[in-house]
């Protein structure tokens, strides 16, 4: 175990063809917080296309590690894994992106290197036989083949819901309690009678319709009062 | 309900200004087994770039449908979402990717649209408000900017990936559609303006709250009947 409790996640691209996919990936590692770039023997890079497609991720791309051999950004490491879209003549464990998440969340303080092949013929067996276990993205079985640096964005997504909860519901204002939700209901059936749009005796489905169009969605104190608002209108307009 | 069972999922490009965005789209659409793409108001499009970062996904760009107008997109849909990285100041329902595949799950045989903005400033606020909720991709606080096309490819990823089995909605009545919706929505500001419940000129918050109020529970066709027969209520009243 590493001293630090602190995970290093290391995103590995393998020989990529074109560049704008290493400043994509920068991109993508950015949103998802993440920022240890490797790149093992670039066919073009630098090149104006990665920094470009990097967009905010230009210090990801910056601090990016070339080096020209594999063992070079995987040798420090803990665990790696590796990206791939088939199964092979021996079968390793397979993660989803999901699983892969949780097996990192189980790895405090270690450094680890998800590797991603090139963009026409993935990692090679040898690539793939270093890696501790395999990542499948479970995609279309017609056309499965995610551009490189889309998986990494996938990738990187999956790994940063892996370990944040999902935001609470943002709201502007207080939800209205059930008594003055009730209130309100009263009152709109009231006047809605009165002024003849409910048949008083029989007011039919469609008094029980509006209840429900009106409770489904959870009203907030505002909402109650512009709706207040429009049930005097109603009782004004028809005097 | 709709008579289909099979739900149809839009991905709409809002205004994209790079043809490749275009193509990477239609690609991780393609991965993730949807084909429905519409493109509105596209800066450059058809275009050489679009059709190479489509990849196998060719079949999805070439049967992509091009609209001058967002309304074309959305208006025979039953039910729409919107991509959104900032909090507005009336706060709208916001749903994770993989709440949205909940939802879907739970809307067989609806039209669903799931609309993505301009790469430099996404949807305005009158698109957002035509939503019945909005998409926000967890992300880094820091930079949370996707590329519009890696926002394709997570959310895509989130509806493949599917939903634990949440029981399909049951309902009594078809969804209305958009139109039907948008056209009960003008009436009913056009008529609580007429009669003094808004202000011409200066609406306020109050006409944004009630669109919020009624975007966010998906109205049934019979609920716009009623609705329709309360606005007629109103105009009738004041008279």
């Amino acid at each position: 175990m590493n001293q630090s409790t602190e995970t290093e996640i290391r995103i590995v691209l393998v020989e990529p063809s074109h560049p704008g996919n290493i400043g994509a990936a920068a991109r993508a590692m950015k949103t998802m917080a993440l920022e240890h770039l490797y790149v093992v023997n670039p066919k073009r890079y630098p090149d104006p296309q990665a920094l470009w497609r990097a967009a905010g991720g230009d210090d990801v791309l910056e601090n990016a590690v070339v080096c020209t051999e594999l063992a070079d950004a995987v040798g420090d490491c803990h665990w790696v894994v590796g990206t791939s879209a088939r199964q092979r003549r021996i079968p390793w464990p397979v993660l989803t992106p999901e699983a892969l998440a949780e097996e990192v969340g189980g790895r405090p303080g270690q450094r680890i290197c998800i590797l991603f092949g090139r963009e026409d013929s993935g990692l090679t067996n040898e690539e793939l036989q270093l890696c501790n276990a395999h990542i499948e993205i479970p995609a279309n079985p017609v056309y499965p083949v995610l551009n490189v640096a889309m998986a990494v964005q996938v990738i990187c997504y999956a790994l940063y819901r892996g370990h944040t909860d999902s935001p609470p519901l943002v709201w502007d204002r207080p939800p209205a309690t059930i008594d003055a939700f009730e209130a309100l209901m009263a009152r709109l059936d009231r006047v809605l009678t009165d002024t003849g749009f409910l048949h008083a005796g029989q007011p039919g489905q469609a008094a029980t319709r509006i209840r429900r169009l009106l409770t489904r969605t959870q009203l907030d104190e505002t909402e109650v009062a512009i709706l207040h608002g429009l049930v005097t209108h109603i009782e004004k307009s028809s005097r």
